[in-house]
């Protein structure tokens, strides 16, 4: 992508400044992966699927597939899917509902009260509105719940744990608060859900309730639903509590697909269902909880926006929680659409978007869903005109992935042997708003990603997006990313943790991916409450759908140029710098936490939190711990380095006129989407990360106590957070060798472009 | 002082490390200012005091002395002198009480109502409760109010401006919010409260409310009063808004005594009084007024901790103030109490604290009165007993502080001759509380004040005072901060701005000064209200008076050691490295601006705004702004240069034998005195700061912007965040020269140490 963001002088200055590895393309006209013909071929069957997009179909497919609740094994889910194979199938797309069981509970009994000091009764329930007419579908709505939570029927005394992911617990042994047999209220936010049952229970507490404050998503943000969009007094937030980081999918069958005949786990053994039960409530109903608590004033980052004096407990709230479940299993109905390629028909292009959600879920997932189904749509139409794709595309309406990614990681564990064969790309989108381009992905896909957010328009804005997207980030960084945002050839993409339907493909079966939507300029608070609705949505995030079209044409454009490109539209520049970074990160990282156990023990024996501490409140000082050895990076060091030597000689070897004249084969096209396609599995290892093998990448992985959150590196970045030396150690030379076979795989593709095979 | 902290292995990397300069002194017994016998006799003199310090004092004058609402005018603060007038002279200081006639507003009128888009009355009062004694003595209270606010009735669409600081009205210019013809309200803090009328009337505001958010010292921050310490529902702070960044106090009389014959300002013409009404309101009475207000969302930063989504307006929200006020002359009573000294009586030891309120002020400002109180009785059992300070020493106790530090600025302004010729230290206090030692003053006086610090005894830990500070400082600062904190000889003690006594002192008479009191375990939120009682202190602030007592050893061992000097006990080290800091700092400041309207042009240049604003909300892009220039600071670091070198030679001069020889005789000793006093003064000119003349220290003020928060260097400091360029590079040059003037007095005591005169 070109600078065009610079005015004269300062894209003068800017020459001077460029790594030439990170240079523009030569000029607009060439893409990744096309030659000079092809990309003009290419543009221009572009811009006839713009044209072919319609904002009224997104408007009019969402009021249908949001009329009522359609979460997983409901009537309305069904219909849905029956609706959605109708339409691909109306396109000329060869598509099917493929079925998967799996376990998926819902609630029988919640009770939550409030024993002492005094009654309170939890409400538990969110009131329709008169303004949001699919609110008072209350019959077809699942209750607020936690999805795999365990029964549970416990009493005990109430402690304040603020997000309760670790660091906060040890906070409260600052402060000699211990929540064994206690009953633990989180807030929503830090983390992704799942992570504060899972902590709580390893610290010995016998319940979870998880409460959204209205610092987060209520009046603290903004005017509460119906005046405004955020979180109302009542409204909950729902959602799986699964242990997912662990592996996503039915927790009977990790591993293999949910099929009828698949060999399943006890429930009592299913190893992601949380310890301990837990319950999601309104901040109606955690007023009374917290202000009835006692014990030492809770520190200033974990007070919410609630008009009461944040205490930790423990007590004098005493709570009352009662969990029962219907432990049913349910079908999960994916529809997959497959469009053939032409050339290359054992290449598949994959696009995905859920259409499960937990109520009526017009952003989550309908925007993102409807955006999809715009574009399959005007492909197929296009096909209908002649135009065929050169490689073959799957459409894929994903079920079932609100409670754990069940439709996608089940379709992904089923074929797992088909798609490492076949599978080159997965795209993903999920809730869709309006604003600033998100994108997160495999940094093979940064530089084409790049061009393609070039050639898309802002609707407000009348700019490319990525270049809305760089002013963003000029306004809101600091020095260094201010710089960057201006001067670094490509916009960086985030990478991808976990959240959507992109993780089997990417963490499990080494597929590259990414995942895309808008967003920024759409804050609420109804997210998985039934407040997420039509209503809502044409009020509140996109209006118009001028955004959803956005994706259409972003996510479409993504699809279209994988499917048509001459070869793969991988590159390795800026993948190779980015590892770089995490190298140094890593790096730093252990310096860092070396200085810290340091300072800390320092502090212990000056007697410096003696010093300090207020005699009349709790204070336990830390206890002393053995200082962390320096680590050997130098495997790792070693491994970048020849990692980059590779990525050099890769891109030289392309730029070659000899490559360019041997990559007019379709023969050696076809060869080196091979090679290129191992890239991102040659980051991968079958044994996977230390204590969860399912998730096999060794670059991105969800952090095992952040949930959604990336780690990259993860093996060394997650033992040398838990100070596990040894294993830090380890699992440096592991990375160190994983990226060594990366750097080999992209050897390989150097070789065949140097007419070696 | 020693290294005293450092665990031996620490220390002896130190000993490497320590710059010779700022090395500690040979050993523990010697005392700047003193030679070994000396300070063994005053040592053994200090136990002595210690011993005679009482806390049941302490506790028996505060329980008199905030026994009934006592501000300035009313009886019981006439009553109040008139006891402590007593005091001193029963204890043996010739004592008188000094007045001065000033002009003091008091209510006639206050009226605040919601008109649109409903009504409400605010309150205006806070209750009394039955857990507070003398919260009931509603007769005697002065409402809830602003000293200096004008008389007015206006009516006008309420605007929420955060702090109401100039950065904030940027922030609405932003957004296109213009104050003009409009009532602002304001939360308190951020700033002194008097800036907040100030700049609402300098960009058009009519009206100003202030009130307290629950956020800063209400239920966010603890448990509300009687539960707790924190300001409740409808506790208000009262204070004063006269323009005191201008000059500080008599409205009518600035630069001369307000005695009876002085020649007074109109009070329509008084320069320090608020352009536009103003008055201050509680959080319960604030409520209404915010829930009312619409228009876009505050920013994150400026919501506080009320259950409402902050919003800006203007309006609907309307609201009518109505303020008279009783424009009185009325009398201040300062007690002037004096142990004439017996070597040395032409040098003027100073030590003082308020005793006047704003209601019954157990807290402000008793809680210092009562600590002073006993120090001097203290001394004056020493007296009684034979010992005579070789200096004179004279206790003040103040007068109409709240309403403008009336008291000892008529008196300053009233002996301004003699102080200049005879002062040699002002020690300071007022609220005093629980923890720790908070000390600001000239860094001429850091070193002593470290060597004071190192012999008093925290009540709470029995480490040195000094000790707990620096492991504070350990705990809390960055690395930086933490190095220091641990390594440096000294550690740092604050710069003074404004907010107590000590103002006219050090920035108009240029005389050394001081500030001390303890704290940072007291939080709460009875400030300025009927809630700070006795009942209130004893319960939450220092129950057991043992800080009290801790702050009559520290400021009495200060007032004794500065009293009993052999010479007087300043030294230029830390305070060149001090100015040293200052001048980089400012430095940084002006190229860091520079940077800033640099990347701001440069954003409006490449469309930056434009291309991120959400086009659904109002947003006005900045304006394009004359690049800064480049500032000469040469003369600045030459001066710095020779200041440095000034000090050099002067401690070389000083550790010489001849020198210790020739200071043995009482001629050289006085005679180094007068040098030494002379330097704080010519940090200061005649002319003053830029259009505030009243300001004379160049190094050291009040923010014209700020209020209280000090700004070093302040002519070049100011010039450079108004972007004022010509201005910044006049007052470079005249703060280069002030620095000249100080190297140059000290090449005076230099030479004296030499043998010259």
């Amino acid at each position: 992508m070109r600078l065009r963001f610079m005015r004269p002088i300062a894209a003068l200055v800017l020459l001077c400044a460029l790594i030439p590895a990170q240079a523009a393309p030569p000029d607009d006209r060439t893409l990744t992966g096309f030659d000079r013909e092809s990309a003009e071929r290419e543009r221009a069957l572009e811009a006839r699927f713009d044209a072919l997009l319609r904002k009224e179909d997104l408007r009019e497919w969402m009021k249908r597939l949001s009329a009522r609740p359609h979460h997983v094994g409901s009537p309305y889910d069904r219909e849905n899917a029956e609706f959605l194979l109708g339409l691909f199938r109306s396109w000329g797309y060869d598509a099917q509902i493929e079925s998967f069981d799996v376990l998926f509970p819902t609630p029988k009994t919640r009770l939550l009260e409030l024993i002492a000091p005094e009654k309170y009764t939890a409400r538990l329930a969110e009131p329709p509105l008169k303004e949001d007419s699919t609110s008072a579908q209350t019959s077809e709505q699942l209750p607020t719940y936690n999805a795999y939570s365990i029964d549970g029927d416990v009493t005990g005394q109430l402690v304040y744990v603020n997000y309760g992911v670790p660091r906060d617990y040890d906070e409260l042994d600052r402060r000699g608060i211990d929540v064994k047999g206690k009953i633990v209220i989180a807030r929503y936010g830090g983390s992704w859900r799942g992570i504060k049952p899972k902590v709580a229970a390893e610290h010995g507490a016998v319940g979870c309730i998880i409460y959204s404050d209205p610092r987060d998503d209520g009046y603290f943000e903004g005017d509460v639903y119906p005046q405004g969009a955020y979180r109302n007094e009542w409204g909950a937030q729902r959602g799986s509590v699964a242990d997912m980081p662990l592996y996503p999918g039915d927790p009977l069958t990790p591993n293999v697909g949910a099929t009828k005949e698949a060999k399943r786990l006890d429930i009592k053994s299913a190893p992601t269902l949380t310890k301990i039960p837990v319950l999601p409530i309104s901040y109606g109903d955690a007023l009374p909880l917290l202000k009835a608590l006692g014990g030492a004033v809770a520190p200033v980052g974990w007070r919410g926006a609630l008009p009461v004096t944040y205490h930790l407990g423990p007590g004098p709230a005493t709570v009352h929680l009662k969990l029962e479940f219907n432990w049913d299993i349910k079908p999960v109905n994916d529809v997959i659409a497959r469009l053939k390629g032409g050339d290359l028909p054992e290449e598949w292009v994959i696009r995905g978007n859920h259409y499960d959600a937990w109520v009526n879920g017009a952003d989550d997932p309908i925007s993102g869903q409807v955006a999809m189904l715009e574009e399959a749509r005007a492909l197929g139409e296009l096909a209908r005109t002649g135009w065929k794709p050169r490689r073959t595309i799957i459409y894929c309406a994903w079920d079932g992935e609100e409670p754990g990614l069940l439709g996608s990681t089940e379709w992904v564990e089923t074929h797992m042997d088909e798609l490492r064969r076949h599978a080159v790309l997965y795209v993903n989108s999920d809730s869709n708003g309006r604003g600033f381009l998100e994108v997160g992905g495999s940094h093979t896909l940064e530089k084409f990603m790049n061009e393609a957010a070039h050639d898309v328009s802002d609707p407000e804005k009348k700019i490319s997006v990525g270049e809305r997207l760089r002013a963003r980030r000029v306004l809101d960084g600091d020095a260094d990313e201010r710089r960057e945002a201006r001067e670094r050839a490509d916009f960086r993409i985030g990478a991808l943790g976990s959240g959507s339907d992109y993780t089997p493909f990417l963490q499990h079966l080494g597929v590259a991916s990414m995942n895309l939507g808008y967003g920024g300029e759409d804050g609420g608070g109804s997210y998985h409450s039934i407040y997420d609705s039509f209503d809502n949505y044409v009020r509140f995030i996109d209006p118009t759908f001028d955004y959803g079209v956005a994706l259409s044409e972003t996510a479409g454009r993504v699809v279209l140029r994988f499917a048509d490109a001459d070869t793969l539209p991988l590159s390795f520049g800026d993948f190779t710098e980015t590892v770089g970074r995490y190298v140094r990160e890593v790096s730093k990282l252990a310096d860092d936490t070396r200085e810290e156990i340091a300072e800390k023990n320092r502090r212990i024996n000056e007697g410096t939190f003696r010093a300090v501490s207020d005699p009349t409140e709790t204070y336990v000082a830390p206890k002393a711990e053995a200082p962390a050895p320096y680590l050997n990076f130098a495997p790792l060091q070693n491994a970048l380095a020849r990692l980059q030597e590779s990525t050099k000689n890769y891109q030289a070897a392309l730029n070659s006129t000899a490559a360019q004249e041997r990559l007019r084969s379709r023969e050696t096209q076809g060869q080196l989407d091979e090679v290129l396609k191992g890239v991102e599995h040659s980051m991968t290892r079958d044994a996977g990360l230390p204590r969860r093998p399912w998730f096999k990448h060794q670059i991105y992985a969800p952090g095992f106590y952040t949930g959604y959150g990336v780690k990259t590196l993860p093996g060394i970045r997650e033992a040398v957070e838990q100070h596990n030396w040894k294993e830090a150690d380890e699992q440096v030379t592991v990375a160190a060798s994983t990226i060594q076979q990366v750097a080999a795989e992209i050897d390989r593709a150097t070789a065949l472009l140097q007419g070696g095979r």
